[in-house]
């Protein structure tokens, strides 16, 4: 169903209280573009149009709701009504969404939970964020090595409507240790009397609980996985991340990286929901200190001045020289902290990519004397020029360096190389700029 | 097998030439490990290793390794050695090879191949880059509507070897058109006499082949799927993409926002692997272009000189008032460029984003003028710092301002958002900056 077509069915449900009719006609909507047509409508009706689902599908697409409005339905709808959900959704939803309330929040809803559930729930949102942990679910289909491929297949179907994926089961001995994993095509395509034992893969794929959560998406990816195993620091088995949760993180460490190569800090929120109040914080800490690494830059002018009393015209050049330092840096920043984000680059590749850097940096440096050759006799004299060319390909090159070295040095003291944001580098480009450009200027004019 | 210790057991196996008794010792390799194993050792001896694998795994491993190391091989090793290989390759895996080789060698390459594997490895090359098209597979799995969920799995099972994935089964008419979708896990849990037509999901997630690849990245992961059928003008089914070359695309999509935020070009190989020539001109474009956009802020410094003879001390304040311009600048617009790419915002969004980034921008104008106010009167004097102040409020707001709307005004204009980088923003910003800074310091210093 297109979604106008899907809302405007659901209002005039509403409108003529026949909402309790729609189940058949929303048998194939998906519960992503349910929950989306949902947020169309105020709580109330919301709620209406949620409960007319099947309960099983209710789970899922609440799940599907923004953060903001599952924790506004957990507030205002009363614990009786709202426990059933709860208890159908997946585990790692259910975590998040509990991470979401306030600790009263939390003790209202706890109760409506079995033991079982709400044992798994606190332990779940035990971990700390960020790590394979904290993305972690604990429905994860486990099978013992001696069964046999029919009995295996027998025991995924009856748990299949509970487990998040019963692609990929995992295969733990008595102590819950990982020992295999096996998948549904390869129990489909075994011999029914094969034991799971001598098909699984004795050497599975899998991660520890407090793997970063980047990590965890990259391991996913390299291998292609369906879903990774979680195990604890004994290797028993404590839950899987799948590939759906996988692909969300690392969209989400990429918009952080993103924010971060402009100086501003991490979002919770989307940009559409950040209040005001909520950017100002995440945007004004750098600003500030960028100010104050300026100052240097104007601490520079300020030791020229007389050189600059002398020539006024060297002036007109000084905003496309730090720029194109800045500039330059920010390239070969940003080429560097997203390799070293990505894992294309490591730690130990800065000597030999510093000397290509070097290649790449005069060849572009070159190019940019000879862009402004021209410009400088016409603005300046052939004096100028001279000077303006040879600060044009110092200042590439030097910005280039520093680009490219930034982020190694920070990932060197164990920081986010992210850090190094074009902001940052064009700031330590632009003092290297006015200090390169004046000496010289100061040094060819015979000031 | 750790990394390490698998690279030693292969180098001493070649030592030995005991290769072919490795087999067993192998088993349990995830093909990601072996690939990357096996680009350590040298054309002819990673052949040999290769060829150690039983076929089906030969061609898995052999789509794990890097493209240029595909391509040395399609050229080195004779045409039948290679040809089995290649048969048994995933679809899009042979495609992306044979589009990388040249003419030449595809001609050498392709009567290797059966009729219908020729045939399907011309269409699937034939999809533009950039597209769904170019980036699905063949391999997928059909069913008729009007089979028994017994009958179908008995026919995943037979085509399960075959094909990409058997999790997911799509339900086509006979015209070839896409009229459902079922899940094995769906199939398991049904009654085997239930027909495939009863069960199957009638209202599937889709997509047309010429979709760009991103927004089909968008699709698999906004639906959670574990792939997505592609169909061409008449709906008819074409292929399908898998979640795993999804997460592939997302990465690579979001690399070249990266590295567009730095105006750097799109690269095609990983930075590690590019040459220095390639690097040079995939940055020396807009480099060259945004010295010629600082030529007005130079111009604009070249006007004012007579200010700036008069006050020479105003430009101790320069650098830090037009950088700060071009931070917020590069801070409001990298916001936009990463939430336009991910959906989050729309192009009618810009409005009332508009409203709320001059509230933003007030805040951090007022916080920046506090933080130079005091250095505005150490350095130059009361009168300089009220115009240091007033000139640090207006430059935050309009460098906010531009970087915001430029990614709308680039969306409008059916341009890349994301080629609103920092350094275009921050060259427009450096404008707004010298001429806002010394028209004040003109008027209020009544020159």
């Amino acid at each position: 169903m297109e979604f106008p077509v899907l809302i405007e069915t659901l209002r005039i449900a509403l409108e003529h209280n026949t909402a309790h009719l729609l189940r058949a006609q929303l048998e194939d909507v998906h519960p992503a573009d349910y929950a989306a047509a949902l947020t169309e409508f105020p709580t109330a009706q919301l709620w209406t149009l949620l409960t007319v689902l099947p309960r099983a599908e209710q789970a899922e697409v609440f799940g599907y709701l923004p953060a903001e409005v599952q924790v506004e339905l957990a507030i205002t709808i009363s614990r009786r009504k709202l426990a059933p959900i709860i208890r159908q959704m997946s585990a790692d939803e259910r975590a998040d969404l509990f991470n979401r309330l306030t600790a009263e929040q939390r003790d209202t809803l706890l109760p409506a939970l079995a033991q079982a559930e709400r044992e798994d729930l606190l332990r779940l949102s035990a971990h700390e964020e960020g790590t394979a942990g904290a993305i972690m679910t604990s429905d994860y289909a486990i099978l013992p090595p001696e069964l046999t491929v029919r009995e295996a297949i027998e025991v995924l179907r009856l748990e299949a409507p509970d487990k998040e994926t019963i692609y990929s089961s995992y295969v733990v001995d008595q102590a819950r240790q990982l020992i295999g994993v096996v998948s549904l095509r390869e129990l489909i395509l075994a011999p029914a009397n094969m034991r799971v034992e001598a098909l699984m893969n004795h050497d599975p794929i899998y991660a520890a609980v407090d793997l970063p959560q980047e990590e965890v998406a990259a391991l996913i990816a390299k291998y292609d996985l369906l879903a990774l195993p979680i195990v604890n620091a004994e290797r028993q088995m404590v839950g899987i991340v799948t590939h759906d949760d996988a692909m969300d993180v690392a969209a989400a460490e990429a918009t952080e990286d993103f924010h971060k190569t402009a100086t501003i800090g991490k979002l919770e929120s989307s940009v559409k929901q950040a209040s005001i109040g909520l950017l100002y914080r995440k945007r004004v800490f750098w600003l500030v200190i960028l100010v104050f690494g300026n100052i240097f830059s104007g601490a520079g002018i300020a030791y020229f001045e007389e050189t600059i009393a002398s020539y006024l015209a060297l002036l007109f050049f000084l905003p496309l020289l730090i720029a194109s330092s800045g500039n330059a840096g920010a390239q070969s920043g940003t080429l560097m902290v997203r390799a070293l984000a990505t894992g294309d680059v490591k730690l130990k590749d800065w000597g030999w990519l510093l000397g290509k850097e070097c290649g790449v940096a005069a060849l572009l440096g070159l190019t940019m004397s000879a862009a402004v050759v021209g410009l400088g006799l016409w603005r300046g004299g052939p004096d100028i020029a001279v000077v303006v060319a040879i600060t044009m390909m110092l200042v590439v090159l030097v910005g280039s360096l520093i680009g490219l070295s930034l982020p190694f040095l920070l990932s060197r003291l164990k920081l986010d190389p992210a850090t190094a944001s074009g902001p940052l580098i064009t700031s330590i480009a632009d003092v290297a700029g006015v200090v390169l450009y004046f000496s010289i200027a100061t040094w060819y004019l015979g000031l």
